[in-house]
């Protein structure tokens, strides 16, 4: 089961420039985790596709040519650059807000590290970086989006997708909207976002992320579109969930992907992120909350739900923003109690 | 279907003083509502039981043997207090927190009113009042909550209710902690939830909300307490579900209520609320978040879920707590972009 940290809300289109220094800093100085980390990286057009190219690859040894995530190639990790002191209870390893942790898709690496206290601790070289390309499953929310049309969107998506597939890059498509659309309203037609997630997969995407980025979405919709996508030949294993809990209806809606074979939903640790072509909207459901939810349900994440809940809290602490995580602040409050 | 708000939130044991003029306020100056009101008040043993009865009966024209809620002797309602402005898009006709709207259950009435575009306004003939009686599914929650053990409060509830049950004053039992409790951990047993609320309803009492006090439910653990109590012959039709968004899973939870049967959920505008004995609680399931989840699944509450959203964003202010409604804030939002 997949939880997939909302990697694009930081970096979001506004921020290209951050999103370089994050990246550069993030080959130059690869932080220890637990388990190896995939990076995922907004790539808007081919050019910004070419720029994440050459930042990965001039930051191989291997030079231009070689297979970024290979672990046949890896890269030693240099010193770490400072980072904040931790947090009571934390135990420095958690993975940064910009990076996606799932256990399942991950090659299991045990490689060498500095601290004998954490077995199976990664070094960068079992990291992967991976790109998302966003469309949408409106006209209106495309133009306002990426300012061309959805069909226009495809076309530009497609020769992104070669290029990272021709570098063994893992891309991952998203349909915004997908379950309402701020100008459209709340009834997106689910035969369209069939129609759009089909053609990014035949396209060579790895994964599809279909996007309630509004929050609108309800049980029933939710259904009536996964029947629309199945409908359409495509597989649960290929796509992704992503729900907003602007109207608090994530995790209802969570579940029935779930009772639907969906095993991939993200979320963003603190319910961090928001949408700036989405008024109201709220980050993407809380990764704390869905969780607790998983695991309630019988499901294994591999993901230590009250670590998680110190890392919102930490996060949200550093942002300034409100931990939006019911669940994060519950167990918190458990925890202080005992 | 039926959504109560969380009277006992309000008129909490701490606050019988507070109550005590509610009561008499609500007696002296009914509001004028659309639809017939229950007002409901946690009434913590015998003595509060004839306090409450002697508040009732003085204030009725008939004197002390007066059916309090019979449509046969209504109160004329008087020239009611100086209350705040309206909100802008508010019509002044919202319920206070501490009524219960149910229109499921109150007798229709088409009253005269003095504002001839409200049609069938009711007068406070048509109102009703009820009594909340609490007990606690563990032995220690029980000696926090009520100082007493669990058969000792139900023994103290018996004469409440016959008292209570020959005015033809409806009563609601609670069961507190039914699915986790802060003194004994996550794992209540069922059994003995659905021993106490048959019990409860033995003595009379014409409903049992069975409460999520500390919001440790799950959907599994609702599943398995809604099958102990249909076990006992407790019929859904007796039953309330309470849950409270502690961890974010109230509304998967009361999904599973329904999928039982269940068709009364407590719930509190604006998420208000809280519990002085289990740390770290907030408050009941925001109703605009369970209204919107309701009405997404095809229910009727017979709410318009965007002035509920009004009332949150209102009584949210005038308490100067955060509105904790997500669906509200963002139904607030969506009308406010228009």
């Amino acid at each position: 089961m997949g939880i997939r940290a909302a990697a694009n809300k930081v970096l979001s289109l506004q921020q290209m420039a951050n999103s370089a220094e994050v990246l550069n800093d993030l080959l130059g100085y690869p932080p220890l985790a637990p388990v190896p980390i995939a990076y995922n990286f907004l790539v808007p057009n081919f050019k910004g596709m070419q720029n994440f190219l050459n930042a990965v690859e001039s930051s191989s040894p291997e030079g231009d040519s070689a297979p970024i995530t290979s672990p046949e190639n890896p890269t030693a990790p240099p010193t770490p650059p400072p980072s904040p002191p931790p947090e009571k209870g934390e135990t420095g390893e958690q993975a940064p807000i910009t990076s996606t942790e799932d256990p399942n898709e991950m090659p299991s690496s045990t490689s060498d590290v500095d601290d004998p206290v954490q077995p199976g601790k990664s070094s960068a070289a079992s990291n992967q970086m991976e790109v998302s390309l966003f469309t949408a499953a409106t006209e209106a929310f495309s133009k306002a989006n990426t300012n061309c049309s959805i069909a226009e969107s495809l076309e530009r998506c497609r020769p992104i997708v070669s290029l990272a597939k021709s570098r063994n890059i893992r891309v991952r498509g998203y349909v915004s909207v997908a379950l309402g659309c701020p100008y459209e309203g709340s009834d997106v037609d689910p035969h369209k976002v069939a129609e759009i997630t089909a053609t990014l997969l035949e396209m060579g995407a790895d994964e599809v992320s279909v996007a309630d980025t509004t929050g609108m979405g309800t049980a029933p919709k939710t259904q009536e579109l996964l029947k629309a996508l199945f409908a359409a030949g495509i597989a649960p294993k290929d796509l992704a969930l992503h729900f907003h809990d602007t109207y608090g209806q994530a995790l209802v809606n969570a579940v029935v992907g779930l009772e639907n074979g969906i095993r991939t939903f993200d979320s963003s640790v603190g319910g961090l992120g928001g949408c700036p072509y989405s008024k109201g909207a709220t980050g993407n459901v809380a990764t704390e909350d869905l969780v607790h939810c998983l695991h309630s349900l019988g499901g294994h994440t591999g993901i230590d739900v009250e670590k998680m809940a110190e890392i919102g809290a930490w996060i949200s602490k550093e942002l300034g923003r409100p931990n939006d995580s019911r669940a994060g602040k519950a167990i918190l409050a458990r925890l202080s109690s005992k």
